[in-house]
């Protein structure tokens, strides 16, 4: 290491001296990569125990590179769980690649900061252009793309996409006047009991309220009922409340239930209510025609939502999130103080993203997602999506054959909802015990009252061999809990 | 370039490939910063010639890296504005580090996303550390520490952590019922007229609407003006309206105005409000033992923010929001649906940041700060400070001596607001001229109405020679401005 590396003044590191430290941090992401397997994926920290290892106060002088990966692998490794571990198998993925990895490095060299079109037009003119192709690779609607009324923008999260949809679909419903007024009229959201959390935040957030939330039932196979969702609507009219707002979602959280997009549009447009569809985890399945229905009836929406940064290779954050009709968007978001003020906006020529979300500053999120798209190319992410399917298939297969075991939900696609016949205890049981050796990691929800064990395949480094390898652990692992049970008993 | 590289299939990049492409891209990153000064610092682009040069759909097969980084030098490079550049002197600063650039590569590589303790217990307790040692080194109030009632987090932007104080405000000035119930009351908010426009803008996305901002107006120094927040509050109490919450600004964005926080926050503590401070890019001033009383009174606010990725060499996106009353904040924003539920945080003994802001994932954005106050040393991080507030006093002192010019506005840190004497025309024609050039870039805004030119230092790689020949080619422009002007007439 250089000493341009080691003793770092006030003044920035040189390009040079960066060169270097660069090339170092790269291969210790390379050799992190290479290893893994090696973790425990779930974290075996104490509370606090992290911190415990940390100094009082960072340094008065600079500190060479070396203290830093060394602290690095030492005391953050094993505070890491391992979102990237082929064994990671909770929640959804958040699967980062090699090729996003890229970009983001592009993106931080950068530094640019892309509030308005003028402050660096590539930043937005590639995330619309990238954000277009992505409705014609999705099958998503003509009408979400910039050259139509609709646009396509990176927000962080669907957290934030879902409060940015509601935020308009309040406004819309007000008459665009509770930006500036406030509320003056009960509005009623409604999204299946099975839909996001994030939903109800955003009422929440918005002002309008949870318990303006109706959370609709659902049908057997978990999606929201169309006849429960127009009687609610209904007898919420009767009540003098004003429905404005529907979430469907295309891939449930809990179990990848596919919502009835086509017929919740079409209540929503006889209603006059605003329609999300939230597809952060599945959406991404669709670059593949052969899970293009899951986008049947998208056309209908006001809004929509998918994160590349579950499934499809794409570092956290970015969140892809769009709308039908722009300017009820931007309407909604928009305020222009003079030191915003430019030509080029007032030219009405160009686009300035800080109109479309809750930030005003924005980084080059485009990149990596054109890295993604580039380096792996559209085939390639048709073979990254059916990889995980198949094997979820096989998997939802093993489960099925095993008389200990029981499917709980359809697994459309990478989710596998499962659980041990009979009580909840020993799911529970089992799901720590298998966390707790450190094999693989899984989480659990609950479906119809019942504790469910997930298995979310989805991880970029994920092979079939890692499938297999969990199903085993699993089987024997409540085997043993059983005879542990029985000599107990 | 490997054959790996260059023929990626479905499966990702293998490590050791990654290893060449990412030392490709760090030295693409490195050879930017050594040319940063060749480019236009405002893009030249037309709106749509970017787009115009990118095909209408990505590839169906990988592409070789060699065909992106093509592309990133010819397509993306002459469409960036060069927030890097050490010519930028627009807006505030964005300032990018090399040191923080290692920090992201560190972030994307690992791929967590930290949204519970237990996704990643060292992103948790990283940034809790982190964020505890920012509070001793900006002298703010212990309170704000995670060791006391309070505690810090990452936010994206400022926008985002003035959004989050609004509604703990919104819900402490309800009982704890609007979240629940949506709001039954007129709630009013304080801000002076030169508050940032996001204080607006979480009021309309809030629900309380924006008619409901006072902007309260300021005095010579273009600060809040006290005896009107009071009068304020006391004619809106008098109309039946509940004041709720005030903004006071430490740096506003036109002008780097300090509000009296001490005064306000006695008149909030008083009246009930929820006092926020928006120190977003002045705060990192505070680093400086002499810059500490920018924070005098800091110590009656409920809640805090300021942005390293503004001037302490972090890389967007790190604003750091800090409250007196964590429990305040997650009690406002938090939501537990099933498949989030952990033994480690139902024990209490943990923190998990999914409840302290509005996205429920978050990156792992601790590691770039923590880069930067190890590598700079806070020392290195106060001589950085130190160097732009004496240039932009230097550059202050040319202003006055200069009886064509005019300073406009008191100039405390690193910004310096200056016009041509007389008309505002001339003063919108030489930023224009000056922007035109390339050979700088920056901004305006106005002050008691009139056009104002902003000159705000803070770029990593600014170095005194820049400030000097800034101030060159402002004043010769403004003199061929002038010359040109007479001919014409």
């Amino acid at each position: 290491m250089s000493k341009d590396v080691e003793r770092l003044a006030g003044a920035p590191m040189d390009p040079e001296a960066f060169r270097q430290a660069g090339h170092a941090l790269v291969d210790w992401v390379a050799s992190y990569m290479t290893r893994l397997e090696s973790f425990p994926v779930l974290s075996r920290v104490q509370p606090g125990e992290v911190r415990a290892q940390l100094p009082a106060a960072p340094p008065d002088a600079p500190e060479p590179l070396e203290h830093v990966l060394r602290d690095l692998e030492q005391i953050v490794l094993p505070g890491i769980t391992h979102w990237q571990s082929p064994n990671f198998f909770g929640y959804f993925p958040s699967n980062a690649s090699p090729a996003s990895i890229l970009g983001e490095i592009a993106s931080a060299g950068l530094g640019v900061q892309g509030m308005l079109w003028l402050t660096s037009p590539a930043c937005t003119e590639l995330e619309q252009h990238v954000l277009d192709w992505m409705v014609d690779l999705l099958g998503l609607p003509q009408r979400f793309k910039s050259s139509s009324s609709g646009g396509g923008v990176i927000q962080d999260t669907a957290s934030s996409a879902t409060l940015c949809a509601l935020l308009a679909a309040r406004e819309r419903a007000n008459g665009w006047q509770s930006n500036e007024r406030g509320l003056d009229r009960r509005l009623v959201a409604y999204a299946s009991d099975q839909a996001h959390s994030s939903v109800e935040k955003a009422l929440a957030i918005a002002g309008v309220g949870r318990e303006n939330l109706r959370r609709v039932e659902v049908d057997g196979e978990l999606a929201l009922s169309v006849p429960a969702l127009e009687n609610a609507i209904r007898r919420d009219r009767e009540q003098g409340a004003v429905p404005f707002f529907a979430c469907a979602t295309v891939g449930t959280t809990s179990s990848t239930a596919i919502d009835p997009v086509r017929a919740i549009g079409e209540v929503c447009a006889r209603e006059g209510l605003w329609l999300h569809v939230d597809a952060a985890h599945a959406g991404s399945a669709a670059i593949c025609p052969e899970h293009r229905a899951l986008h049947d009836g998208v056309e209908l929406a006001d809004s929509y939502c998918f994160n590349p940064h579950k499934w499809l290779l794409t570092n956290f954050d970015c969140d892809l999130f769009y709308v039908a009709d722009r300017a009820a968007l931007i309407r909604t978001l928009s305020i222009l103080p003079e030191y915003l003020r430019n030509q080029a906006s007032e030219s009405g020529a160009v686009v300035d993203y800080r109109d479309w979300h809750i930030p005003l500053g924005r980084r080059f999120r485009a990149l990596k997602l054109w890295f993604v798209l580039r380096l792996h190319g559209v085939e390639g992410l048709r073979e990254h999506i059916r990889r995980h399917v198949a094997w979820a298939q096989d998997f939802a297969g093993w489960v099925a054959a095993d008389p200990a075991f029981e499917l709980c939900a359809p697994h459309p696609l990478n989710l596998v909802c499962f659980r041990l016949r009979g009580e909840d205890e020993p799911n529970a049981h089992l799901l720590e015990e298998l966390n707790r050796s450190g094999e693989l990691f899984l989480t659990h929800t609950k479906l119809r009252g019942k504790y469910v064990l997930r298995m979310a395949i989805g991880g970029t480094w994920t092979e079939r061999r890692h499938v297999e390898r969990a199903w085993d652990a699993i089987r024997s692992t409540a085997v043993q809990l059983r005879s542990a049970q029985s000599i107990r008993m």
